[in-house]
């Protein structure tokens, strides 16, 4: 059984790509309101888990031992662009550990954030481990080991007490355990545990409205979401998707992109977790579905409903800035 | 009825994402040889095609007049990097017909050869339509609208005659006329018109053949072949696919990326055609499903499969390097 197409791409009259795929919104009782597609099979959620990950930087006592406020936690959180600012913020969450950016083990890229990447290379710059777009990531692992009072070095590695207590929480808040063969490596080397979708979308909805979590967990939780939603530049950057969904919406949104076509989300006015995985991958089609069930599930006004639009179906331009097609949904994901 | 699976992308122990798609393999006679999928529903060859646009090159009498090398043919042909010598010969080919870069209409954008940009910028240079990948295409239109004695203004546009003799071409090549609602505007904004698998296919086989054309055709055709053959890092670029299998193959692989996950190629020795398109658009699964087809109908020996082996099975590496998965082509798709 093949999942259905959720997105297409048109140019002129024509459909020329189809991207299919696979959605779950659930809520935190485990209901699933709305899914299409296989939501079972378990599938690497990669990026789109950082805030989950991100929860031992709060509970191991990072957080407020070097005294992380909204833009350290979003980073905790991000895939960011590594524009100036995010750079700075990761080396300055570092700092406060004692630490600089040779504790990163998450390897080398130049900033996704191209007129970062090429002032970087004006000023006669090299890329190094803070432009990686998971370094705040890794710079919360490493605190997190400070924290707990154990040697930060191989925190990327499955059997070190970093990952071993980012796949407890993952194990609890989506209600169920994870073997060890559904282990893979990320891009930036740190484990990524396969997952159904209907487990990603439970544990965004208890993440969200704290259902399901102890106490303290829930306020982790909750200092996390605010973070994102109070400082949303710093989950991603400038003209990224999850940056411009969560300025518009706040607290009312929470989406995070993963690698290969994975996006999970909340809506917590309305109790909601959502994840989305596009079949090949395509970052363009997941952002898509994802703004999708926004558009299904969140009560919008006009002014929502006009900035989610171009979320919903950007427009293709090229080179010359002519409008030559855009990205659709499919009538079963858009549909009331 | 949806294509079948052709790629897929593992990580770990498990299947991260799938590609699906089609592909025709049809001799220089029509007679498809092999087809997996929709062959018979237009699709937009985007760049695939632009040896075939090449022809206008040589047939305008441009080629000659401007005495094109091999590189200058080659950069007509490509979907180029951005690297220095791209843009000279690109400037090269300008200067031959008493015109600068401010001739093209294919709009800018940043070298795609990322070391490229980097050295662009910490030169202080900013990018211009030279660095376009489209801009040896763009280059030979402007030529070729001179050499007809037609102003070479407006040469983007379906009505101008240099896009009147493509179409002619393409028509010509693939045996049916090509009716008008079946184009679209490409990214560098000259028309792309919908074709069949089938008929692209058909379109390569006779054109490495030259059977199906005029003389003077396939005397063009097979200048144009040789040039890429000879200079295939004038198509493409530092580690792309095309240049890499045209390097090893030489004279006995033509293979030609397009935008949207299109592939066209030829196998001159054997008299087959080849089109290939990823149905999500993702050129590193059509990629594969060209290593596939040239692995499954050209003759091999052990160095070949070597040569080939790393473009029909890519191994995934992260940021430090490490292996975490590997792109493959399915049984379908790849086993005699």
């Amino acid at each position: 059984m093949r999942n259905p197409v959720l997105v297409e791409v048109r140019r002129g009259a024509q459909v020329e790509s189809r991207h299919s795929g696979a959605v779950a919104v659930v809520d935190a009782d485990g209901r699933t309101v709305f899914s299409l597609g296989d939501i079972e099979t378990p599938v690497y959620p990669r990026s789109a888990v950082k805030a989950l990950q991100a929860l031992v930087v709060v509970e191991s006592g990072a957080a407020d031992r070097f005294k992380f406020g909204d833009e350290e936690l979003a980073l905790a959180c991000a895939s960011h662009g590594g524009e100036p600012a995010h750079v700075e913020g990761v080396s300055r969450m570092l700092e406060r550990a004692g630490l600089t950016r040779s504790a990163l083990a998450c390897g080398t890229h130049w900033p996704i954030h191209q007129p970062s990447a090429q002032a970087l290379a004006r000023n006669g710059g090299e890329a190094n481990a803070l432009h990686n777009n998971c370094s705040g990531k890794h710079a919360g692992f490493v605190c997190a080991a400070c924290a707990l009072g154990v040697d930060h070095r191989g925190y990327v590695e499955p059997a070190h007490v970093v990952q071993r207590e980012v796949k407890a929480r993952l194990e609890q808040l989506t209600g169920a355990p994870i073997s060890d063969d559904r282990s893979a490596t990320d891009g930036c080397s740190v484990p990524t545990w396969a997952i159904p979708l209907r487990e990603l979308a439970l544990a965004f909805a208890r993440f969200a409205s704290g259902q399901g979590l102890l106490p303290e967990q829930s306020e982790a939780a909750r200092r996390l979401m605010a973070a994102c939603a109070a400082k949303p530049w710093f989950v991603a950057g400038s003209g990224r998707f999850c940056t411009g969904v969560m300025e518009h919406f706040r607290e009312r949104v929470f989406v995070k992109t993963g690698a290969e076509g994975v996006f999970c989300g909340a809506l917590p006015s309305v109790g909601l977790g959502i994840a989305v995985k596009c079949d090949d991958g395509g970052t363009r089609a997941a952002e898509v579905a994802m703004a999708a069930m926004i558009a299904r599930f969140l009560p919008l006004d006009g002014r929502d409903q006009l900035a989610l639009d171009r979320y919903l179906r950007p427009t293709l331009r090229n080179w010359n800035g002519l409008t030559v097609g855009a990205i659709v949904p499919t009538s079963e994901l858009a549909s009331p």
